[in-house]
């Protein structure tokens, strides 16, 4: 590998460790070859060549993407909300500058549009270089790039009730750092008046059952509080600490029914995905009876 | 932490690497004190109190249960085929001294008999020992213990049809070192010889989808080349690489539906299980597509 003072590198292997959020257990990954680092203004970016799970994005020291394993993410929290949805047409996602979602919704025929809101150009820049995979979306006719702050972003469109989204996702980093503030009753109120009726949101939750039970059960709690229906629901990613990661689901109306898909994949659709069916799409929200009782029932 | 010089553990944190099960990628838990590290006849035998996830029982350097998340192995390669058996009376377990197995299995009140062969007796006492909530169902009154070679004991009993098992449960270790032949085809065909007509078998796979998928491919042809039935289903465990634990269950006849409980657990079952539901029985066999097809439709 390349010569790198990088802390988290140490005898050629990345790890991941992180007090705080989850003490006492940690993954390595072998490096190859350190791509990039730097600090940009919102955060610290590592990118990295693996040994066996291609290149992987780094941010302040947690681990977003791989190329080996990203598709079971990024299906998975564009899929669930854009098949519960009947006819999802114009679609926003906050983050998510690595282009992985982007790439998934348009695949939906149905969509018309695809707008992204990201705080940091740096990270699509990257992106576009070290994860080409993943990147392949920017210029397609359907969407439409903003370079600024989600929140802010949000703010404006619960101004103007004709730009409301079908579908919004929010596919920020964890809730340390610039992320910190989609993590709150604040933001799912935004969410909420930024979306249709008959809309649905998704956020990631950047915990799961096994690592912070009682932090989803406080983000459920709150995004109960606001909309209708919020439901929990995972995908398995075995480079994300613990091996999984939540989701959550929210809609404006009881009827909705975000636990089956309200379409299927046509043929074309579901040949171009790796993880999500419409089966996977009703079994990602069964929990471990723990975890259910503790989330739904506190 | 105590003194130690066991080369899996490295500034006071273990290290689970394996070049050849799981290559550039590695789980690392932190310890807080080596209980106990031998190698008895079989196999290499440590144990340590961890930071956060308690008691650690290693084998060959591998993680194979923590009282942190135990039970999510345990319940799941116990209760998927007793619920998918409509009446089972006679159980065997092939492995399994630590015991966990037996906990679940005599939690079912048709059971009048569970029977578990281990070859290693300084697991069953060290399990007493040091991981005292899964080693608590020895002493239990349907319980039988065999020290003695399993596939030994399934030949014997292969002779004997008056003796055949209503569910079989192989928890053995991975398949380097002393538990390499319960992944071969003659071992398959043991099991269906000690299995009653209507009887159900499950064995952990010892990979997931995201490591060796051809593995399991293989592992599915050879079992679907002894049974009528054998599919895959996993369970999540954050402290085995990737975050899962595949299991196989076969069966002798065609009309029995393995990925739906047969028996729903009676209200005191379920308030015994953390776990298993009959919900997550049917989701455990929910793949992801590109694993779907690649076990299904080599």
């Amino acid at each position: 590998m390349s010569s790198c003072n990088y802390e988290l590198i140490k005898d050629g292997w990345f790890r991941e460790i992180n007090d705080k959020s989850f003490p006492g257990q940690g993954l390595e990954l072998k490096v190859e070859k350190v791509l990039y680092h730097s600090e940009s203004e919102f955060q610290d970016i590592l990118v990295f060549q693996s040994a066996t799970y291609g290149n992987v994005l780094v941010l302040d020291g947690i681990v977003q993407a791989t190329e080996r394993d990203e598709f079971a993410y990024q299906e998975m929290i564009t899929h669930i909300p854009l098949y519960a949805h009947r006819n999802p047409r114009n679609v926003l996602i906050v983050g998510g500058g690595d282009g992985g979602v982007l790439r998934e919704v348009v695949k939906h025929s149905c969509v018309d549009k695809a707008t992204l809101v990201e705080i940091d150009e740096s990270v699509i820049k990257l992106a576009q270089k070290y994860l080409p995979g993943m990147a392949c979306a920017f210029e397609n006719e359907k969407v439409q790039i903003k370079l600024q702050d989600g929140f802010q972003f949000l703010r404006d469109v619960a101004e103007k009730p004709e730009q409301r989204y079908d579908v919004i996702i929010t596919d920020s980093s964890d809730p340390e750092g610039p992320a910190e503030a989609f993590f709150q009753k604040e933001y799912f109120q935004l969410l909420h008046s930024a979306l249709k009726e008959d809309g649905v949101v998704i956020a990631q939750a950047s915990e799961n059952v096994w690592l912070n039970l009682d932090y989803i059960r406080d983000l459920v709690a709150s995004a109960s509080s606001v909309f209708a229906r919020a439901e929990y629901c995972y995908t398995t990613v075995p480079t994300y600490t613990s091996g999984q990661l939540g989701l959550i689901v929210c809609t404006k109306t009881e009827n909705t029914n975000l636990k089956h898909a309200a379409r299927h994949p046509s043929d074309g659709e579901q040949s171009q995905m790796r993880y999500y069916n419409a089966q996977m799409h009703s079994a990602s929200f069964v929990l471990p009876t723990w975890a259910h009782q503790r989330i739904y029932r506190p």
